[in-house]
């Protein structure tokens, strides 16, 4: 067990960093996500936390109130209260097929009292292992890192909570190897059917139930998760991902409207060097075209619209392409504004491919709609925590989608003093971090007193 | 040996076709690649040619004048004349190393009466057999296929040649797997030193040394290529690529100067969500506004500006990329508007960086100045076919890197009713084909007289 925020911080930093750019890529199911998942299950365990996955690998790592199952303090532990043989009680690292990890869709069913006392109960707090191509360290990590630490300061501190603490760490949520942001809150809440998931293709064509499989991880198992029967209260700590916070640490309002839209633009290829400017179908021209006018809407809107991501078919210096295709990052503070946005954005790329004799259709790939935070608990955060401010983000978040699924959910957030995020240059002070550390423990000591 | 010129289409055009584009990604030293290469080398071996390769595989298959070098007429198709031992006069199949194929670099020094006979003394016609990503089936294998029935067609009517005639295929004429257009005439003629070609790396990273080495090609036999002391007149025949030929078959006047230019445009990487658009050092918008300038400037020059190939870091849908890298290929009429042209197109750039807190930087990995090709045996060939009508053309060959490097070089253009070219709708009718054959065979038999 690593004993400290600044020690669990430096191992975990150092695995799968890019020593080129100093970033991350952490794709779900990748070795460099696996090894990060290893090292929580590593500490779970060395925490005497009882780790349960479920069939995608989403992970809660349980400090189990004794008094309330009424274990002795030497079996604290265990699970044979739950109904579970003493032999699989002990968390494994092996994370292939989650083999040795508690599965709570395992209860038998003449065990229905011991889930009712379960349902609902626990407070969880956790966040994501998973980063994007050439990320920071502190997106995700550091609400991870903040959980088993605040853990650590409770159990130092003596306290005893009354209800289950879990610590959680869900996949994929930036989604950067299957394309759907949050996947693991998504299908573990049921909002994406486990059918579409596993279809879902990498950038190599992998589709997410072979990449699965080759984990030795059944796809037979992915569905709703049993591990949200017993998360009562779902508390994300992250790191800010602007410049609007100037306090050490806020609480979330509310997370804006966000929608990936995929827009294919098709043309003609042809030679670059024979074929006269004016006999092009160049979908070139009409995707830049495009580009500048997302900046230029969104600018003028409030909003954000980015296109990060392309794909050029057949990609030759010496073609004109046959096909662009595109993905915005689009987000404005209401579903209106989105909204007007995209379609704002989408009537100018089709006049543009009139002109240029091209053709382009925007496929909606993922939209989710805004996160108000319920304010009853939003608000007993901001007051554990002397008046914190309050602020919303334009970020996504597991929490967004465990607050739409009606877990009552809250974020802390941890100031990031350059606003950079999702860069290797994202970055957080230490002290902030401790101070982090702290607000995660006194909001916890609040809600599981 | 397939004894039509449709016959041999249609096999040709079988290998490596895409079924979903209909379309060809022949690159060079790639399995479909080789497969055209062997598929060439078994025709030659058929029609008892005498196969030639150099250090890094273009081929020169010859037909031998038995007069002038004095063989019996049974050994027509032998070599032991020019020093070769009997066991090597038989040309393989085998495209590994070259094995089994006569070098000319091999002759015993003592073979230097020998060598001067062969020196410049050859009619070389043919083109290459890669391809473009996803190209069409004619352009590069019309110019061979059309070579080889251009001897046929010769034999069958008895004609003898005074001097060797030669049927060449060059490799990596497109530059679509390492970069550089017209590859194998370039380090052929000595233009691009070997050390640097060597050095290339295609789009997986693999240098172009490890490729033949994989191959069982020593790349310590590339160079300066041998084939080129016996090329007196090099003929090429191709597919025209754009629609200024109106009649089957054409004679070139110059190639158009042409320049592939890398943009890499710098900025910072950051979350797509969260970070103020007024806060972004988006290089993709710098990159944007660059391609529309590009169109806008060639269209004003009457010259050719694309961006077919772009790569984009980190490729991510919810990160503001950190860059963009794109290449633009500009190809103008003469080299003051092609130099005009890049500095208009990255002035423009360069503005726009300023404007948008990114940086840009230009790096010209090729550039050809216009070829004119020699006046005199243009307007020969012109008159053998009857007046044909005489075109420059905007797209780069390996006839231009053999002009510019001494050797009297001519071309054919057959007609393409569409213009459409390094696309899989890239099309010339049969009869326009049979055509260029007729012109071919006529034009050689004017050369080789």
């Amino acid at each position: 067990m690593t004993d400290s925020f600044e020690a669990m911080w430096a191992e975990l930093a150092a695995i799968g960093k890019d020593p080129s750019t100093g970033g991350y890529h952490r794709g779900g199911w990748t070795p460099t996500e696996r090894a990060c998942t290893e090292w929580f299950t590593t500490q779970c365990t060395a925490r005497d936390l009882t780790l349960e996955s479920d069939g995608l690998g989403n992970l809660v790592a349980w400090w189990e109130p004794s008094a309330d199952l009424g274990r002795s303090p030497e079996s604290g532990s265990h699970s044979a209260d739950l109904g579970r043989s003493p032999e699989s009680g002990s968390p494994s690292a092996d994370l292939g097929g989650g083999a040795g990890l508690h599965s709570p869709s395992a209860f038998p069913s003449s065990d229905r009292g011991a889930r009712e006392a379960r349902a609902r109960s626990g407070v969880v707090t956790g966040s994501h292992l998973d980063s994007v191509i050439d990320g920071g360290a502190f997106d995700g990590p550091l609400g991870v890192v903040s959980a088993l630490a605040a853990v650590d300061r409770l159990r130092a501190e003596g306290f005893v909570p009354s209800v289950p603490i879990g610590v959680g760490a869900f996949v994929e949520e930036e989604g950067s190897r299957f394309g759907m942001p949050c996947l693991g809150s998504r299908v573990a809440t049921g909002v994406l059917p486990a059918s579409k998931a596993l279809g879902f293709k990498d950038r190599s064509g992998v589709p997410l139930a072979e990449a699965l499989s080759e984990l030795g991880i059944d796809p037979a198992g992915v569905g709703p998760s049993p591990l949200l029967e017993r998360m009562g209260t779902f508390v994300e700590l992250h790191v800010e991902q602007g410049r609007a916070l100037t306090a050490p640490v806020g609480v979330a309002s509310s997370i804006w409207p966000h929608g990936r839209f995929r827009f294919t633009f098709t043309g003609e290829a042809n030679h670059a060097g024979t074929t006269l400017m004016e006999d092009r179908h160049d979908p070139m021209l009409t995707y830049a075209m495009t580009a500048l006018a997302a900046n230029k809407q969104a600018r003028l809107a409030g909003a954000r619209a980015t296109f990060g991501r392309l794909s050029v078919e057949p990609n030759g210096t010496n073609a004109v392409p046959s096909q662009v295709t595109a993905w915005l990052d689009a987000r404005a503070a209401t579903d209106e504004v989105l909204q007007s946005l995209l379609s704002a954005i989408t009537r100018q790329a089709v006049e543009r491919a009139e002109r240029d004799g091209t053709s382009v259709e925007v496929t909606p790939e993922s939209v989710s709609p805004i996160v108000e935070f319920p304010s009853g608990l939003r608000d007993r955060l901001a007051a554990v925590l002397d008046d914190a401010p309050v602020l919303p983000t334009g970020a996504g978040h597991d929490a967004g989608v465990f607050s739409d699924a009606g877990i009552p959910t809250a974020m802390l957030f941890v100031r990031n003093p350059t606003g950079v995020s999702h860069s290797p240059a994202e970055h957080a002070e230490m002290d902030d971090c401790l101070a982090g550390v702290d607000a995660l423990a006194a909001v916890l000591k609040d809600l599981a007193k």
